[in-house]
């Protein structure tokens, strides 16, 4: 019975990934994160049987962390956290390319994608050292991945590709660090999914085919996986021959 | 006759490469840019003949850089920018590893090696724009390569690794948007050096050494380099077998 805690559960796939670990055997308690109880994470809650526990958590803040931490300590009463799932993400909107993003709108996805990341994983350390799986998961992107880069030109997302390139090599500068250990450390790319993050109109996946996607490879990750880029693998959607093919091969970095 | 802008000329490889171009038969100026003027790049810019000009210019900030564009612009007299390299960059020293990175150290390595790379690229591209070259040069590292990460991780530098492999990414966006306009864009790697950066006593090459590498891969860049991450060739370090090696082929991303 393995203990969870997921960042962003207010909506999209955190939301997702959430509900559909609550309703896994295998699962004792989803901590599931977020800066405000959205009506969905409430009703999450309350037909969890108490499975679902929130915590409040503003990723960037490290006040806010240090509580929820604390937090979740307190429930997990001398146990130890068994899986983190970074979700919380943020994206900007770029249409004119690389020299119309603002400074501003750069380093805040820089912050939110990256060192927020950085900072819950740092504050969670303990906790998931006392856990029994050890495994660490950034939601990432295949728009994070610079030699496929050429394939996502018409995503106007200068700075969040940016920032998911970096967040590849925090995790792997993580996986080094704390494979020693035991732990398994990687990123996932989750799919283009009807999110308010992907659009509801063009995406490829519905929220809940990608979540289910995700958790296979997260329940499935072994050793051998720590420090890797995972993509999800979706039936139908394996052989497309475009960047978007979820065909569960880890993508070039 | 070209015009060069280099960032980061207070000392190490800006100040060298300042030194090198201006000494070179093809360089008509060099706006060579600081925070301060060194007593190093002072005697540079006085024994120059006026090839050497000193632009003020603090490479975070979004006021100094509007002014430095207005200083070049008046002393370009009309004429465009031809070459911009992009070489000031800070280092963290994180020897515990990424969970003992601190998030201000986080930040301000990113804001440094990858907002504000962004921000001069930005404010200069209508200077370079009527240039002739179209040569954008973002200094990098092969410690900022995800794949190569295992060969680096004696390297105790966890937020400067993750900024190179940022800035790799904001490179080949650049790329991918200025290449129609005739543009080359590229990062290169310029070897361990013996600066305040790379330290003095252990690192490979006299900063000499690798600011000719970068030059010679500066002034060899043609189109198809555009979007390339390079790394310099070195006689004799170009065969070690090891992460270390100047073998002038680019590394993986
Ligand atoms: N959707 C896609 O197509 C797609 C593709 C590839 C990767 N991803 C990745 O998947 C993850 C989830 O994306 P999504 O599509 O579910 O996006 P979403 O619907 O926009 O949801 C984002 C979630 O992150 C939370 N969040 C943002 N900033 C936060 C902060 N500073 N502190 C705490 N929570 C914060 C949001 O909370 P609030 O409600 O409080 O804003 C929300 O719960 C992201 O990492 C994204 O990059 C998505
Ligand atoms: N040395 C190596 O082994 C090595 C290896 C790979 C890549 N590199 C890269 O090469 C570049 C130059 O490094 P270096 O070894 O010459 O380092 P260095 O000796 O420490 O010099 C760094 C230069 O950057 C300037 N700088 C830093 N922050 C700045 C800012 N916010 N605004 C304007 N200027 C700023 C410094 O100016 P101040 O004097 O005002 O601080 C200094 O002139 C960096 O991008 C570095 O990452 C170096």
């Amino acid at each position: 019975m393995a203990s969870y805690l997921i960042t962003g559960c207010s909506r999209g796939l955190g939301l997702e990934l959430a509900t559909q670990l609550a309703s896994s055997p295998a699962v004792n308690t989803v901590f599931a994160t977020a800066r405000k109880e959205s009506p969905g994470l409430k009703e999450l809650i309350q037909k969890s049987n108490g499975r679902v526990v929130l915590v409040q958590l503003e990723a960037t803040s490290q006040d806010s962390i240090k509580q929820a931490v604390t937090s979740v300590e307190k429930a997990l009463g001398g146990k130890g956290l068994d899986v983190l799932i970074n979700n919380a993400g943020i994206m900007d909107y770029t249409p004119g390319g690389p020299s119309s993003l603002s400074g501003e709108d750069m380093n805040s996805v820089l912050t939110t994608n990256v060192t927020a990341v950085h900072l819950v994983i740092s504050a969670f350390l303990p906790l998931l050292e006392k856990g029994n799986l050890k495994k660490i998961v950034n939601i990432t992107s295949t728009l994070g991945s610079i030699a496929m880069a050429e394939g996502f030109l018409q995503s106007p997302s200068v700075a969040y590709k940016v920032s998911k390139a970096a967040l590849n090599m925090l995790t792997v500068q993580y996986a080094f660090q704390l494979g020693k250990q035991g732990f398994t450390v990687f990123c996932i790319s989750p799919g283009w999914l009807k999110t308010e993050l992907g659009g509801v109109d063009y995406a490829d996946l519905e929220v809940g085919v990608g979540a289910t996607a995700v958790l296979e490879k997260v329940l499935g990750a072994k050793k051998e996986d720590n420090g890797t880029f995972m993509n999800i693998k979706v039936k139908g959607w394996d052989n497309t021959g475009t960047a978007n093919q979820y065909d569960g091969v880890n993508p070039p970095w």
